[in-house]
């Protein structure tokens, strides 16, 4: 394999293993490292500090460095700093999935202008190979459909919220303090985390540029150990879902959201913080892809891949290989959330009278939706009764019209959640 | 991507399914096809009977072919074809799991000598991208193990045993009916398919070649109704599992037997055909690859895919790229079955007298084995009972001499079966 120079833009917990696996391999030189702080003391054996710069541009404007490494996160000021080594030539290895879902258009086309490439299977689900597999051996497959865990905090979240019946907030603060959620969460649990990965999947899946602003995105704060519990009982599991869908007219659908996955899909298998992908494809059928979704090691198993892979084909060519160039030129055209199509859960609070079951089924009824499972779950305190509702699958505009005639009514005293049902 | 002009080695099911998803790139042209018999009538929409031939040698000699596709299976003549395709310089795309286990190191040499190389993605877990991801975006780690599921047939047999609570013989008749199973059954039931693939897979994840007649090799029909309900009151699901592993010491531990797998384990869920691949590696962690492992159209999925990479390579370069030459200079050293060190079920008949569990556990401790449970499950009429007996990490040799122990016995009337078990 060819002999590379390589800087790295940061040197956090990913960019610590980044450098302990990279310093393995002969053929890979780390010539610089630039990070905010070069005084800081490092948890790395026999670490070099002579490497560290406190200036980013002094690594893209090397001559001698061959592909940088950003493991820095964020947008600013990232994106200016990338676009720096671009211009002069070197090839990118990135975690950084923000600036690739709302920035990526405009690095991948200076990239094919420089001839080179932008590497980035760390930027989803950490250690599990699917962005080459994708653009690689699948690469004979129309795909789709992804649906995908591909939050780790949110996944470990719902487990032990289902596992040990525990409230989203009692959850939550157990994952802030074993470090699986940040003292800030809303990154992971409003679900943008979530939306900027399945940005990118959906993207190089259905070879059309999807618009991160129009995804639809819920999080999780909103689960109940109510809903969880309900779930179970109709032989669900709870998970927040990314998906990505071509529907038959072309059309694209990306959201992310919470949904009542059945006990029998291996999604609702997938426990803590692992992440799992399931990707369908003509004429593979369904694959499903699991493991680690972040984390340092694993993280950098798929940074140093990159790195390899490239360093294996630049032995080979000085250009880039073809399927490594990333250029989507159409845009995809996404449709909103009120045009999708789902079966439901719909979790209402109505008064304990006789008529309530048969009012909620006429509504849903003249709304073109019908119901393949109604479940009263006893009576409360105040004479109010919890119905859950499964429906056949319904569009989604119908659904929330649906829901705003039930709440016209005195008989319907609250719509506690709604969410979506994959089966 | 490059033009390529290829030939295809047999039109079975999945011949025809490599034709028909090949038909659809503008960049390959199928030039010939070598059938047995060319006046056969074809289910192929529009097809060219022109392009048959029954002279495999027809394609290997052709000077315009620049890859042949192997996919009738077997070791003669398709050894002597593909070794004549590789000397006339013709990359390989084959699916053929039996000929690269048996006698892949001789074509891989061949091929490097040539420099030409060969792709077998179809070789192993058919529609499941592994042996690329481990190749290439994987390939700075070190993998330690891998346990897998790579037979649908058998897999299919024993989830309708659980299931249904089938006898062995009359789960092989219905797969057999619904096509799952051949005729003659052999290959699948006793693991020769399993081992051929933990073969080719063990080779590549630990760059050691692996003999295959070495690796330790046990199939499904001695697993009774008995052994998969027990199996389920403990926790378990029965599974053929083909494993490989480093041991410490370097050694290599290559077999395929069925398991008792914890349900809560990932390769317990997977059901019916679907084959599934758990591999460990430094630093990723566990990743699990799941989908169809056979058929025409997964199958087709990774042929093409191998050789659509290949196109997108020979556009940039007229050499391989290193990271597509497989060649194994390294043998591993593979040690026995009884020097491995597992958990165990033992399925015992004894007397139903108050001294057999003590005997039984008096046995297991001069033989160096722990017992972790020990279930007895009602009385026979002839006034035998059924123990079984799980027991913790023992050395299989220890195993061995403490069922021929108990045999010594009057009070030990049969030893059912003896499985591994994994958690």
């Amino acid at each position: 394999m060819k002999s590379l120079k390589v800087g790295i833009i940061g040197l956090g917990t990913v960019g610590s293993g980044v450098y302990k696996v990279l310093k393995n391999f002969k053929n890979i030189e780390i010539k610089k490292i630039a990070v905010k702080n070069i005084n800081k003391k490092r948890e790395i054996e026999d670490f070099n500090y002579d490497l560290l710069t406190d200036n980013p541009y002094e690594i893209t404007q090397d001559n001698e460095i061959d592909v940088v490494i950003e493991v820095s996160g964020g947008i600013n000021p990232t994106f200016d700093i990338l676009k720096s080594a671009i211009e002069n030539k070197k090839h990118i290895v990135t975690a950084n999935k923000e600036l690739l879902a709302k920035k990526g258009s405009e690095l991948f086309n200076l990239a094919k202008e420089k001839n080179v490439v932008i590497l980035y299977e760390a930027a989803v689900a950490g250690g599990i190979p699917i962005i080459m597999p994708i653009k690689t051996i699948l690469c004979a497959n129309k795909i789709t459909k992804i649906a995908a865990i591909l939050n780790g905090t949110t996944n470990y979240i719902l487990t032990k919220m289902a596992e040990q019946d525990l409230s989203y907030e009692t959850a939550l603060k157990q994952a802030q303090e074993l470090g699986y959620a940040e003292t800030d969460p809303t990154g992971d649990v409003e679900g943008f985390d979530a939306a900027y990965k399945i940005a990118i999947l959906s993207t190089i899946s259905f070879n059309k540029k999807v618009n991160i602003n129009k995804i639809y995105r819920e999080g999780i704060t909103k689960i109940t150990a109510h809903d969880i519990n309900s779930a179970k009982e109709l032989g669900y599991r709870i998970k927040l879902i990314a998906m990505g869908q071509v529907l038959s007219d072309g059309k694209i659908d990306v959201r992310v959201h919470p949904m009542l996955v059945a006990k029998k899909h291996l999604l609702a298998k997938i426990d803590n913080a692992t992440n799992s992908i399931l990707l369908r494809g003509n004429p593979v059928g369904d694959l499903v892809f699991t493991g680690a979704g972040a984390g340092a090691e694993p993280t950098s198993s798929s940074v140093a891949g990159d790195l390899l892979v490239l360093a294996s084909e630049l032995e080979a060519t000085d250009s880039p290989l073809p399927q490594s160039v990333c250029h989507h030129d159409e845009i995809a055209d996404q449709i909103n959330i009120g045009d999708t199509y789902n079966e439901y859960y719909i979790s209402i609070t109505a008064s304990n009278h006789p008529g309530a079951i048969g009012f909620i089924g006429s509504v849903c009824g003249k709304n073109n939706i019908n119901i393949s499972t109604i479940m009263q779950k006893g009576i409360n305190d105040d004479n109010t009764a919890e119905i859950v509702v499964i429906t056949e699958t319904s569009k989604e505009a119908d659904v929330q019209n649906a829901l705003a005639d039930m709440l016209k009514s005195d008989s319907i005293k609250n719509i506690n959640n709604l969410l979506r049902v994959m089966n």
